[in-house]
């Protein structure tokens, strides 16, 4: 009879007991859980503070007693593990309540603590109304906080996913907010440009948005019950709440003081069985390293999808199977306000980072048939291998559909498609739904004309450094310069009417062209270029470049 | 320089043209389009007379003059291509307006005609308040026939496309609508069992739904300026409008009379190139057969999508590219009211015409985490082959998120995916859009356990023929079977109870397990096999079996 050890209740431990009780009905399964709480929704808990869940009980997924019914997994919630002993294969487990502690056995033991929100070493963090949020009772501390005072004005830390979501939180609930965040865009997943539309609906929701602005000091005010915070910028902000949302760590101590082998970038070491440097010792979750689907190196992706799959898989193999872990990707999604911002495999800060050869479009189109009620624009931005359109990346913005896109990009570079296959991709349309030519197709279409040498790129942050023989053309209708501006500089002659006043441009002078997205562009580029022209198209057109400002 | 020719100026032709010019600024392009109206939105008509799309105008994406001046394309309306003569490579043109004919000459001819609405030898169906719906006349005189009587009933025949929409689109204005479908089910690209949701949201909306029911006469009473319809159950209709949407039919005339090779379902040939028999003549969209991309035989799908890509690719290869079209899936998604239903690939219908050897699955999982407000029920199908676990198709009904799911399917096909592999799929997850184990994760888990061995399953049709060797037992809650019903004779253990009352089952007899949904099912399937039990877990649960009958 197998004894299965798991430490840590919520994503990864518990996938884990459910699936190793369905894989054996005699193995012994006690799971440790240091809260009260097991299996809870813990990405639910921004939208209970801001009242999209109104139950807080909808969060409690299922109670040790429910564990115990359907699965007879020993569930011991209040209870921490202090200590592994590898030698002897037992783990010491400190009651919370009672104080005691004691020893129990195990054959396989999962580690599956999670990561902790990282606390800065900024002066004055330590007061009753700065919090971080990770579980329930962080959750349950942040509501009381809401209810003992009358918050006029709150500040979050940070523009991760908990940040941003706790940032809609509390401007759901009528406070005045601040989000600040130390680099120059929220939403890191993404490339700069591409936050910019974040950027733009976050101001436009009246939240006061500071960017490359970090928190120096807070100061508790006992008076009025309140914070005085110094930032980077000079200025002093008064706040009646804050919460440091800055990013997590990997809960490792337990780990490395049983001698297991932590990763480069701190995270609990695993093979691509979820395994770490003891075989009896397996990890999963926010607290290891696993490995990159694309460059196959060590990676940290605290996300809720690898965790919930990698507990089912580290079950399956302590159980006897052998399973083994594909890569993480990182897709990852956050909505903010009325957008979707969404990524999946690697950014262009990443592939730069790493070195790796890389071509980019951008593409801005209706989610659904534009005629049809509802449509929204989708900005796109993929990346790919220059010469064999191999998928590294893509990354999505917008109102509506922005989900399926980067599901659809996701599937196609797990499968190892490339720009040219994605031209055929053949994918659902009726005019609520999407479009004869999707978005995704569309972007194919602009990376197949470029590996094929059929068009010629240029992007938003070239157009600041044109050179002397370079000429800027604006193709659009001189009615959209004057209602959404345009770039200094630019000769505007209509693609409608550049077939007729193609004289106008020199033929000695590269034709920097664009228009509103590429895409009319695109045909002003055909023509020219066709016509004996050296011309480059402004890929994602003005509104790439604009946004990229926000 | 390249002159090419290009008959029927909508989804295919017009793509064509465009892309012919990007191709090529010297070639002379001319498009004959036989309705005065050239690149019109046909999937949105029924949605203009239902009323979701106000503006008609909306409808018409370019005219002639916007053509010409963006793409410098000759376009002729109300002009229609008589006659190829292929020896002289010219094709006869009526002016409808003049009447007048003349000869065009060509280098490269490409074919775009469409496909015809089905006329079924019906006595009676000529009448001044029969229509069918393919293009803006037809519209417009929908819509004059609504505005010329007091229309209080309408009947749509047909249960495709078309006849969903127009059913619902009657619906929208207030009009108490009959849809009669000859078959056992509506929109036949699902399976029978799939419609059933679909039957019961339009049966929920009041619609009078006559599914296996024939129309066999059809009598024009002048006095009340109505129709009286006679249907094959032997019933009398009296109705004021009727709509005739049982399919559609190559438009293949004129390649016929010119000699081109037809394919055996009446299609004009194409090969991979999307040339026809005639090496100067090329044919995309409605009217051809194309390369379906499972089986790799010919086949008819009068899709927008398929059209536009072919149309794009045939200017390619007309302009000296060298383009292969890859094969047609066959994705299709139609709104019917509140829900969407959708598919990919092959249905367990066409399998099993084709003889191909398939296993399936059934999940009915949330469309995004069920504690966010709004998630939906996504009841999924999909369709596998038995040892590889290769994709063979995947169908779709809900209120949210099925288009996305088809469209992972159809990536995920088209990449040659297998079920194994789905199960790593890495999907956007946020409490808004998705969960930590998507719809595809959890069908991927059951069709790979039934791989596996892990797994054992019935079907939703194999119920009613249980033997004496077989139990039924129900592991839902009673209150469940109170609520929603169950099946006659099934014993109920509530999961939860199972482990503390197995020996009330026997040992000798094979335990047919059914649930909601599937998925306690599979924790009772998996507790009684590993107990020494044989068994077997009914996928889809209580839903399918119960939806299948609707």
């Amino acid at each position: 009879m197998t004894k299965v050890v798991i430490i840590g209740g919520v994503a990864g431990g518990a996938s884990a007991a459910a699936r190793a009780r369905r894989l054996s009905e005699e193995a012994e399964i006690i799971m440790f859980e240091r809260s009260p709480f097991v299996s809870f929704a813990n990405c639910g808990l921004p939208y209970h503070i801001g009242g999209d869940i109104k139950e807080r009980s909808k969060l409690l997924l299922q109670t040790p007693e429910s564990f115990l019914a359907r699965f007879n997994v020993d569930v011991r919630v209040t209870s921490e593990v202090t200590s592994i002993n590898r030698n002897a294969k037992t783990v010491t487990v400190k009651n919370l309540i009672t104080g005691e502690s004691y020893q129990e056995s195990y054959d396989f033991l999962l580690l599956s603590p999670g990561a902790a929100p990282v606390t800065p070493p900024i002066p004055g963090l330590d007061n009753p109304l700065t919090h971080s949020l990770r579980n329930i009772p962080d959750m349950d501390r942040i509501i009381a906080t809401l209810q003992s005072k009358n918050i006029q004005h709150a500040t979050v830390v940070g523009g991760g996913f908990i940040g941003l979501e706790m940032m809609e939180a509390f401007h759901q609930l009528g406070i005045k907010t601040t989000l600040l965040e130390m680099a120059d865009q929220v939403m890191t997943p993404v490339d700069r440009e591409m936050a910019g539309f974040v950027h733009q609906e976050i101001r436009d929701k009246g939240i006061d948005l500071k960017l490359s602005t970090a928190l120096s000091n807070v100061e508790y005010i006992a008076d009025t019950h309140s914070l005085s915070l110094s930032l980077s910028n000079e200025e002093q902000l008064k706040t009646d709440i804050l919460i440091m949302a800055i990013g997590v760590r990997p809960e490792t101590k337990l780990a490395q003081e049983a001698g297991l082998q932590l990763g480069e970038l701190g995270g609990i070491y695993t093979n691509d069985q979820m395994q770490t440097s003891d075989p009896a010792i397996y990890a999963v979750g926010d607290a290891i390293e696993e490995k990159d689907f694309l460059t196959g190196k060590q990676t940290l992706v605290p996300l809720a999808g690898p965790a919930n799959r990698q507990g089912r898989m580290a079950a399956d193999n302590m159980l006897g199977r052998n399973e083994h872990y594909q890569g993480t990707q990182g897709t990852a999604i956050c909505k903010v306000f009325d957008l979707a911002v969404a990524s999946t495999g690697k950014n262009e800060k990443q592939l730069k980072r790493e070195g790796i050869e890389f071509e980019k479009v951008y593409v801005h189109t209706a989610s659904h048939a534009s005629y049809y009620p509802g449509a929204e624009t989708v900005s796109f931005k993929m990346l790919f291998e220059p010469k064999s359109g191999k998928i590294l990346g893509a990354q999505a913005v917008g109102k509506e559909g922005i989900d399926k896109r980067i599901d659809v990009m996701a599937v196609a570079q797990r499968a190892g498609m490339t720009v040219e296959q994605l031209q055929h991709l053949e994918l659902t349309y009726a005019p609520p739904y999407g479009s004869a030519k999707d978005v995704i197709n569309q972007a194919a279409f602009v990376a197949s004309n470029i590996i094929k040498g059929d068009g010629s790129a240029i992007h938003f942050d070239q157009i600041e450094n044109l050179s002397d023989d370079q000429v800027l053309l604006d193709v659009r209708n001189p009615s959209e310069l004057e209602s959404v501006g345009f770039i200094e500089g630019a000769i505007n002659i209509p693609v409608d009417e550049l077939r007729q006043r193609m004289s106008e441009l020199p033929k000695d002078k590269e034709i920097v062209i664009y228009c509103q997205v590429g895409l009319r562009g695109n045909v002003a580029y055909r023509q020219l270029v066709n016509s004996g022209f050296k011309a480059r198209n402004l890929l994602g057109g003005y509104r790439t470049y604009k946004f990229a400002q926000a």
